[in-house]
């Protein structure tokens, strides 16, 4: 198990929020970085919420501009702030693109032989990262782990939460790309990411990472989702985010507001912020 | 008067933060932007609360990092964040020392000869700024005024409160620069930006804008300062800030409170900001 090496540390609200680095397996041996806020706590371990950031965005971004932190204290609850891709893994053009490569991992694992060495998000998130939490002892309660975050970082909770049923409490997202399959944003990815063979429009392997499709044929009925667009969105208006495609899978549980005149930004996410925090609290401390 | 030119416009909380520009008398005809957070109200003029940013920050910073915009729009109270310094005056040196020139206009007007024509950021704050909302019939109510700042923003805050005895409701800080005249900081820009001639040390000229130099010879007994430091900060360590000289002045409604373990971030800055804006609510909505 690899070994966490503190980079920082800030004291914020009621604990501290620490930014560490480690070497990945998962992409490929490259050291990536997080921030994770833990509060205090009276010898209990603490329930755990991931944020997973969008395009351009790293470990920082949901940590400063979030407003989580002040509820997430309230509440006693941890909150990990992972990287959005692998870093320096010198694919070519992995840096001429905003919404592919660096920055842009998507939250899957890449299947084409191009990416597929470093570019996997996806394990890093279900799987090492969390052993990795769990091996440095930091107080953290993986029996209660929940997901939230923003745009491709949406996706990115929403997919992991309908893909491993019974594995996190609840997910929540703003401004999520809730179809990527048929999106551009989710095209562009899916076509550079995977190797798909299938002649399907959309091919079958990108339905897997498409929360509306995993929505759709989500068996259990424990779903705990709460999902805020602003109709301000200018990526809602693009037709990049599609949010109507989960209500129309018509599951119960599934909670998808359209707030008025918000926008994509991370003055909106803050607006909500504490509104999504209690949410996940409400099952997460049950 | 000046036109507000609106370059962007976000919404949050219960309002919208609306970023402008406009040419600036005080800084020689250069333009100046800002933010300001209005909150929805029926009908009637809301409160004002500037936030003076510190060094290397610009009017961005608050208003993404500060974690005020809820509890301000809770409260209905509009914010405004200035710039921190002139921006492309063309003075030599002003781009070479993060702590001198742009990004480091230290809310005064300067004197001598070399900086005089652009850094005037204490008429641009008082005078100038205030005038052009005015004018722009943003639904401000400047009777009811408030001030708080962070570092050398929180020198300007408590500086130009003290500076104007019954033109302000209240003042707040994030880990001010309290006793300027004798700090590096303070020093190094007292001594290029103002033309001094008395040969006590400090100058006099420095005086009239040191916070504890003000404090002491406050006159007045409707002191309303609230000032937050984290023992944790390497520039408290450093000997930047000297909170002590506040509390030295023994006056009457002046709150010093250290915070164990907080440093000089926005992590610190957002943990207390409900705080602030709660002190400031208090009376500006008295």
């Amino acid at each position: 198990m690899p070994v966490l090496e503190k980079l920082s540390s800030n004291r914020v609200s009621t604990g501290w929020l620490t930014k560490y680095k480690f070497p990945s397996t998962s992409l490929g041996g490259l050291d990536t970085q997080f921030n994770i806020f833990v509060p205090f706590s009276s010898g209990s371990s603490v329930p755990v919420l991931f944020y997973l950031a969008g395009l351009t965005c790293n470990e920082d971004t949901g940590a400063q501009k979030g407003g989580f932190l002040n509820a997430a204290g309230k509440e006693g609850i941890a909150v990990v702030f992972p990287d959005t891709s692998p870093r320096g893994a010198g694919v070519e053009g992995e840096d001429d693109d905003w919404q592919l490569g660096t920055g842009a991992g998507f939250y899957i694992n890449a299947t084409a032989e191009k990416w597929k060495k470093h570019y996997n998000m996806y394990d890093l998130m279900v799987k090492e990262l969390p052993a990795v939490l769990k091996e440095a002892d930091l107080g953290l309660d993986f029996s209660r782990w929940s997901l939230f975050g923003h745009s491709m970082g949406g996706h990115g909770a929403l997919s992991i939460y309908l893909k491993n049923p019974g594995l996190f409490k609840s997910a929540s997202a703003f401004a999520p790309i809730c179809n990527p399959a048929v999106v551009p944003w989710g095209i562009g990815a899916f076509s550079n990411y995977l190797d798909y063979k299938t002649r399907s429009n959309p091919p079958a392997e990108w339905l897997q990472h498409d929360s509306s499709h995993l929505l759709q044929n989500y068996a259990a009925d424990d779903l705990h989702i709460l999902v805020d667009v602003g109709t301000g969105d200018d990526f809602l208006k693009k037709g990049q985010l599609e949010p109507g495609s989960l209500e129309r899978a018509g599951k119960e549980g599934v909670q998808v507001r359209m707030q008025d005149d918000y926008d994509h930004s991370y003055y909106f996410i803050s607006t909500f912020a504490p509104e999504h925090i209690a949410f996940h609290a409400k099952f997460l401390k049950a």
